[in-house]
């Protein structure tokens, strides 16, 4: 009796469920039988599929519908969501159920409810009172949470491909090229952007120290004050390669207008660093007048919340940088439940780790001139971002200049 | 009366001191006249250059005596160190000398004195009781420490380059190329480990993600079961993954041994910090018995240090991560000063982050599979780090063959 | 009565035929109706689609049939093919039809009759008195040769995806990553080609200079000693630094077995040249004992035929080199209609010669430590190419190794 | 009697030519006294140093003093040249001479000559009627050229850093890197350019087919029809894809404007080559009218000479493509010997095939996003190559925009 009914509806052909769902099956050692089958006769009409699942063992079949449940086959007699209680901190009940970055539903108490702040890798912790469900990381697990386990009374919905006339995020698909016309690349990023904030949505800038090295710093400190960009999520090194940037002219000890070394330049940064210092934080240093332009000065004069996010490699760091990485974390969801769109700029370590946090449904773009930090954003399960090879210091004038158009 | 004399010696010509010297003067816009020069007729013999530096102004000279000094230039008429208590904490007095990675000395109370603990971009303090000088990074920098400022009675001594019958770090040199014959290339390194471990050196070990994923795993953790390395530098990362590898035979869900995807294995790494959350730390799941083997388990079995160092990606982490990067790096900094040979693979990250801390006596190799990694690591002023670029999945087990032979 | 019926059938759902059709006619502002479907209950029953394809004016139509027939689909009433003749040598009537590298067929005197020769961007070539077609390059065209043109009777066989266990092509899918167990990923590799021989099938080397610069050469002498190897491609260097490597011990200069540079190394190579030209061909010079070992030894001591295709940056070259580039991709294509498996190494040129000759049912795997040699071949077409993101020197001697172990 | 007295002279000490001197002779096992040595004493000063060389064998003092020759030293008592007859077409005497890219002086019949049309890895061949010297390549030497053998009598003249103000090319150094401010090197790559125009000098563009596919082929056009560029070397991809985006608005079939892919457009590059064959040249096809614009129409149209060298990877190829690349060369080298500044873009094999052939007094750029390109071609004895590693589709529109505005 090791078989089961799922469900699939929608446009399951077009967006590849149908066939995904019967390699998974296929690919696991289990077979199947197509019990019902509509398709939907015109592009606008739904399609359905009933298909019988069948599996060696009940733990085989568990397996299989685990797998099938991620892709968005939903068990066609709907079963109520199982929870079961933390044991302790930290500590997950057997058989929990881990996310994805998909907009997730459980079926509990005789209703699809949705998980609020879905976020990969994490668990659905439910509150029994006003019935919502919630995402949790593990590391915020409480004894006594009621955490879903099992694989009854989930449904997950990963995005469906739109059709038509393409934005950005259709127009590039995976691709990760950098032989692509760069020029009609940046033209439909900015008008992305445009099409966001016409809509009041927000945009986060996540961004590295190399924004400043290649000479964009003045650029980045433009939108922030022509407010287009609202949250930044950084680390020390951006932050202190600006502020000697805006204080020296330097980054990293290179003039960013000549281009040439600087004599003692290479210790720019540390004299940033004591500055900072000095004057008690970054906002401080704005209102005694030390800190008069960069990225960080419009931040704090147009009042954008910025999260700097320590590292392990971080000289200094400055009295604003959080070195607790699990608060820096906690930080950034503050800010990330409202973004609408994030520019993921030249840093391959805090783009996964805003990455890991984002829902799939947030417009995303990768900009770096390696291809690999594209590729491993990926692997790692944010497939909604679209990369973009090019260099930096070239990639921000030119979108800039192209979003001005758009005014 | 903007001159100074300035005196160089050792091996000044064949190790480049000479020309790098008249190069800064020329380059800052100085002029020099050479007042005494004997040259090393013969190869053993060391070379002496007195040579008159002179500027357009007394800050012009400063500036330039600055840089002479970080290359090696001694003031010919040595005065004694200049110090000035800071005024705050974390705050630096104006001047302050910030420092190289080289052995670094300063005349004071009438004698050269070792600075303790040299590490890149960092100040010098001096304890007046003891006589004794000390690199502080500048987060530990208290409210009156005595720092270092100018440029007097400082002497720094780069290293000069070897003669004769090469070791791997006098024959790759910086070359960073993946058309080296690796075999080669790999045996010198097995070499310069088999010399460190005869003559009782320590080995540190810096490792990401990769190493696992590659299924080198079983490999490093045999090179520590038999005493080939004695600290490890990790992140959340590599411990996750060594111990979802040791649970499930999984790496980022991918079956270690035939490189499957195995259903819902992308979730392994959650369930494995679970694991190690119930038993409370990894010590702890070694105790109960439930990690039984890989590179976290030989280093609890064998009483190796490990320090996890936090990132903002991370999931969990792990209880072993010191979410705090300041404390992580001094924990860090705590193992760092014994070592006398660094091992890097596949971590930009941690490979900096080590880079950073260390002198530039240490032997370093960095191995990484993306030739980026290496050349950053030396234009963040880790010069002495030798860099192969080879697989990673290839370059530990040819190596412990190697090194094995050596036995 | 811009409308076509058109057919599908096979695997189509899980071969994502199905989906690529309809996402073909959406995409182009074209409509759908399905007029029939039946889906196979099981996954060994073939699926079957009639499908009515609506678009705006004739020419719109055609333009989707031709789109259509590339991914497999067919036109519901067949016509018989096309022909026009060229009109001069190298020029191709209007409307000719230019190939995948997927088997092809077109319906010619009321049977379908396969196009043979299969290679990407070529035209059908039909000859009537023997009532056969042929793929020829443009370049091959001669005046009066009677090409296919317009859509009516072709059709295309895209590769349908098999199921159960993998061999390395359904393993690797378009994977490219230096990520994956590489001990797994050569063990399959290994199991390919002993597969291959054991059922007397023939392989083709294509390989580069790094094949040698890394120390490989001997393993690749080996493998064609053993009889693993049937044809060579490559270019002047690999053979110029093979037996540079085999008088003199070094490749571009360095000592292959130490790593070292040689003095006056970096003239090795047309010392090398020289040598073969005095003897008058690499074949003489083996007869006259000059030449003993390595690669090129072993091609002429086992008869193993190899092109060496002349290339722009050649020093020499050799005399054995086709300098004209057309006459060597015919020299090439006298081999490669009857390989049944194409290694590639190290080498983006040549890598991309072959794949454009190479029909899409050969076996191919490129290996090469630059992500971007793989991601390139498959842009340009070659899309059933492995690629293995890895180290030359480290991923010959253990393919070696394990292809030994299968013996 | 195994010595030898060598001098040196000029800026021996601040070009490092000193330093490499010893070097050599200790790293190959000899031994040096320093016989006179005066330093200049101000910078404008050239010093001098004779130094006895001594080593264990006449051979080994051979081979020390061949390397010396290489970087410079000159043998103190100067004799004439050595010459050899070549015994056969393409064979070399025993000993020949195998020249590097540097001015190169040979003394004969009593005077120092030099030797005309320098190119690395080439022979020195004497008519001793005009006592002119000349460099051939091995392929073009025939039966009775009188050859140089052995290493008297020759004298090599490396570049000499210079000081003060600095151009792109003292400015870059070897430095390949993607963290430099962009727009300040781009600035100063255009000042050295109409540095050279305004000097009436000759500019050779070396480009690849990603100019095209990159949307610059109209910056290209432009920069041709202004008079910036005096010769084009290119491959049969470059001029295929330029006409394609001429005919059909495509390159690789991706509409340059939109970045969106076309229906059939994989195939325009065969129907632009078909087109280019029936007009029978690609000259004829701007006569007739067929081509109209970009960049292989602005060298008929302004009389720019392009040099189109075959490849193995080739379709079609054109009409005016070279096919045989021995040839091809030599057509090249008609060109090179007047060219003052080299572009190359975005093509590794071409711009070390024009590498291998130019002097290394030529300017050269080398533009690409893959770092790797840079560094294969400095490896390969190009050193004189300032590499810039950047996106091809920014950097021509921002090189122009700063040409322009030096006019």
């Amino acid at each position: 009796m090791n078989t089961r009914e799922v469900e699939l509806s929608g446009h399951i052909i077009d967006s590849l469920i149908l066939p995904k769902v019967l390699d998974v099956i296929m690919d696991m050692g289990g077979d199947f039988k197509i019990l019902e089958f509509e398709i939907g006769k015109r592009k606008t009409d739904p399609s359905y599929a009933k298909i019988l699942v069948s599996a060696k063992t009940p733990s085989h079949l568990n397996k299989i519908l685990d797998e099938l449940s991620e892709i968005g086959a939903s068990i066609a007699e709907i079963k109520e969501v199982e929870l079961r209680a933390a044991e302790k901190d930290k500590v997950l009940p057997a058989g929990f159920y881990s996310t994805t970055n998909h907009p997730t539903f459980i079926f509990y108490e005789g209703e699809w409810r949705p998980v609020q702040d879905i976020e990969m890798d994490c668990m659905i912790v439910v509150d029994p009172k006003t019935k919502t469900a919630k995402c949790k990381p593990i590391g915020e697990i409480k004894k006594g949470d009621l955490v879903v386990v099992g694989r009854e009374g989930i449904r997950v919905s990963p995005p469906e491909r739109p059709r038509g006339k393409k934005g950005i995020f259709e127009f590039m698909g995976s691709a990760v090229s950098s032989e692509k016309p760069l020029i009609a690349t940046i033209k439909r990023i900015a008008s992305e952007i445009t099409k966001v904030k016409n809509n009041k949505g927000k945009i986060a800038l996540v961004a590295g120290p190399a924004v400043v090295h290649t000479g964009s710093a003045p650029i980045v400190a433009e939108m922030i004050r022509e407010g287009f960009i609202d949250v930044l999520f950084a680390g020390n090194a951006l932050a202190t390669h600006d502020i000697e940037n805006a204080l020296y002219g330097t980054s990293l000890g290179i003039c960013v207008k000549t281009g040439e070394s600087v004599s003692r330049g290479h210790h720019h940064h540390i004299y940033a660093i004591n500055e900072i210092n000095r004057a008690g934080s970054i906002k401080a240093a704005v209102k005694k007048g030390i800190l008069k332009e960069g990225i960080m000065y419009e931040c704090v004069k147009n009042n954008i919340p910025f999260v700097l996010a320590g590292s392990i490699r971080d000289d200094g760091p400055l009295p604003d940088v959080i070195t607790d990485v699990v608060e820096a974390q906690n930080e950034m969801r503050r800010y990330i439940r409202e973004v609408d769109m994030v520019l993921m700029i030249a840093t391959m370590l805090h783009s996964i780790a805003v990455g890991n946090l984002l829902p799939s449904h947030v417009k995303s773009i990768c900009v770096d001139i390696n291809p690999a930090a594209v590729t491993k954003l990926a692997d790692r399960g944010s497939s909604q971002v679209v990369g973009v090879v090019t260099d930096v210091g070239a990639f921000l004038p030119i979108l800039w200049e192209e979003i001005k158009k758009n005014k």
